[in-house]
């Protein structure tokens, strides 16, 4: 059996691995129904509006590594903050359009089945 | 005897009427040694460093209001979203030289006194 700590580490690589492979349904598997996105500049969104976004970025390969600086284990919620760099790509080019790096704090919630979900994630990388 | 909600409610409260007050010791009061703050664009910082910014903010009138949109009590810690509104008016101006509106995720951490301080702090306002 793997340690909370693992398996909220394992939860951080699982999304990135997914995101650089655009398999936005693994993605959207790692998170709470009543997930909020809090990000610079816009009012808190959902599950619906991130994968509404995440379809719209068809045409360009997103990647991104998250160096984590702190992961603490409440019980059956933890949090999580990292620090978060992220290349965007067009498809069928070498040349990345965009890079940034952040930080970003986040709060899981362990569901009934034992896995870790995304609950709350206040990501500060910006536009 | 007071609600935790009710006394993260009123964390809240003395926070902003402490800083619209001037009252920087009332402030780092507040928050626990070991706090980390973040904001856009730059790295992660501490209570020193928030004292020293806040400061450094002499000669200037700051004035906040919170609407609190979430509260979860996890024992001994909680998190707490927020939408924040910041006016900056410089002293002896009716003016307001800035006004900013945006969204704050939040962890507190009850001390062994029964005080809830604030832990970790997530503010996508920016500059």
């Amino acid at each position: 059996m793997i340690s909370d700590k693992q398996a909220i580490r394992d939860l951080v690589a699982t999304w990135m691995a997914a995101t650089a492979a655009g398999d936005l349904d693994t993605v959207l598997s790692l998170m709470a129904e009543d997930v909020v996105f809090l990000v610079p500049g816009q009012p808190p969104f959902g599950k619906d509006e991130f994968a509404e976004h995440s379809r719209g970025m068809d045409g360009v390969h997103v990647e991104g590594s998250a160096e984590i600086e702190e992961i603490e284990v409440l019980g059956d919620w933890a949090f999580l903050r990292n620090r978060l760099t992220i290349t965007v790509t067009p498809d069928g080019s070498g040349e990345a359009m965009l890079k940034r790096s952040g930080y970003a704090l986040s709060i899981l919630r362990k569901a009934p089945d034992g896995r870790w979900l995304l609950a709350r994630d206040a990501n500060l990388i910006g536009k």
